[in-house]
């Protein structure tokens, strides 16, 4: 029988999930976490875990109360850690704090840690329920849960186009598209990520400098663009400035096919390894096309404009289909107005 | 200063819109008209204009309660006629019946009857207030009155595309783009048209029937093939079933340009001088890239299914823009799903 959980439950795992999600541009490699505490009816502490390699959501919350939470329930958005480091694991510290209740939003995506943390609580003879938001705490860390589970980052592929389906005239040119709000929706969409990606072909056209250009945001995702032909040797692009790191991947540090293109599921898992939780995409057809053949696409996010650019612009894949029984099918996950623009949200089916 | 209503006065008019747009399938070139009469705050009688050459809406009403309506209130969502024609106009059937004051939606949009039942009215001591639900009255006969205006009927693009832009395979293949439930919608947007219009190469290549195909309507637009070539010959085509009525125009009953093609406002005006109100455009890229060009379109109805259908595949347009300071901007009007369909409503800009 799943738990059951009353309003006032609800509504503290809703503060520590808000809580968790303030970590967003520190945690880095790590996962978003919150936790709230609770005695009395009443919220004797708040933390997150705010900076990769700093304290965690519930040490923080503990350092607020000197460690005393006698008979307390915390509400916490991921089974604590259950691992002892240069600190005691969380599980202990909480333990250690006199709680008498323990709520969770989800288990430890992570195979070899899942479920432990719960044992170790429920072995001091604490309460613990588990579920609670529980779609809520998986979409507030999906990367962080699919590397744990693949060892390869959340995919999110940025497109933006016209109602007809293009995103560049023949000649190349494609400023702009869409409008300014849907542009600074971008970037906002970018500061999310710790990766954004590309091809050699849009560094070589388009020189972009694929930073976070927002004035209250600090975040600087990695550059990685895929150059399978190593075009990419001009040290003066803007993508080698000192506003963030890039990574260029190469035939020479990356597996390729006999074609010479990258194998893109290595590129994924390079990524992976080094910690990258979500990439956004944001490429030209050819790119795009091909990590729609491997599979290798999460999420689509689509910026189309209220604007028609003819039969002769570039499409937004460079992708042959030869019939209906062959196309491609979508899931749309959600579709709202951004400025003049639509904003889809989808997945492959 | 425009007028003021109380809710009651709006109730009634949306009683009598919703009554008017019950005549959708028989009113033909005529518009819907909707009227209720009140007495002591109470309805007394309700008509609507049901059927082209029959009884208007105020006279339907009128007779439900023997042309008594002694010091009563009309809510009529157009201007009552003012002509005497066979039986005498609705203006004076509604004086003689007594009537104190009339609420009106709007004014008849011909401009050379425009006002002058208000006028009768108004000389015979009776009260008019005009402009209550306006906008509701103008959408409800967007078609009669823009034939009014112009001459020639309201215009609406219907296309059915995948996420892409595309509306076909390159072998011509297009069924099924979008969903049966986007596809019965079409059959309902099909029933509100008084004409359905397409190109001779959609009739040659796919031989449609062009017919509303809803148990429980009963609605034959007018079948419309623009055969620029005088290609439509065969007279066992579908189209040439007994099913509905159709209109080939082509070089001998329409004026052309230099190039051979019909000239498409000629081909507007003549349906206009039939009496169509609105026509549905169900074209392929060719036709629809003509009509755009010579700004006729007043709305388009896109149905876009979540799919890719690929580089290879037709475009929606068969138009060539050269740069992005000349692309075709559109007007987000609406925007919802239909199944698994986003269902976009948009105008040229």
């Amino acid at each position: 029988m799943p738990a059951t959980f009353s309003i006032n439950d609800t509504q503290n795992m809703a503060i520590a999930l808000k809580l968790a999600s303030q970590g967003i541009y520190g945690v880095k490699s790590n996962p978003m976490v919150g936790c709230v505490i609770v005695k009395h009816a009443k919220i004797i502490a708040k933390g997150y875990h705010q900076t990769f390699g700093k304290a965690h959501g519930e040490i923080n919350a503990l350092q607020q109360i000197n460690h005393q939470a006698q008979d307390a329930t915390f509400y916490i958005t991921l089974e604590p850690c259950s691992h002892q480091g240069k600190t005691p694991s969380c599980t202990q510290a909480i333990i250690d704090s006199g709680a008498k209740k323990v709520v969770i939003a989800m288990l430890d995506p992570n195979p070899l840690v899942n479920g432990k943390g719960v044992v170790m609580l429920e072995n001091a003879g604490i309460e613990v329920k588990i579920g609670l938001l529980e779609n809520n705490a998986l979409t507030l860390n999906q990367g962080f849960i699919k590397r744990m589970k693949t060892n390869q980052p959340f995919v999110r592929c940025k497109i933006a186009m016209s109602l007809d389906g293009k995103t560049s005239m023949s000649s190349g040119e494609s400023k702009w598209i869409t409008s300014e709000i849907a542009r600074l929706d971008v970037q906002k969409l970018r500061a999310n990520h710790q990766a954004i990606m590309t091809g050699s072909g849009t560094i070589i056209n388009d020189n972009p400098l694929m930073t976070v250009r927002l004035d209250d945001v600090n975040s600087t995702p990695l550059r990685v663009v895929v150059d399978s032909k190593n075009q990419i040797t001009d040290t003066s692009l803007n993508i080698f400035n000192t506003d963030a790191p890039t990574l260029i991947l190469n035939p020479t540090n990356t597996k390729t096919f006999d074609s010479g293109e990258l194998h893109l599921n290595d590129v994924l898992t390079q990524l992976g390894n080094q910690g990258i939780n979500n990439v956004l995409l944001e490429a030209g057809p050819k790119l795009i096309s091909a990590m729609i053949k491997s599979n290798l696409i999460d999420e689509f996010v689509i910026y189309m404009a209220p604007v028609l650019m003819g039969s002769d612009a570039n499409s937004m894949l460079n992708l042959i289909i030869k019939d209906m029984t062959h196309k491609i099918k979508l899931n749309i996950i959600d579709i709202k107005m951004v400025g003049d623009d639509i904003k889809i949200t989808a997945t492959l089916k």
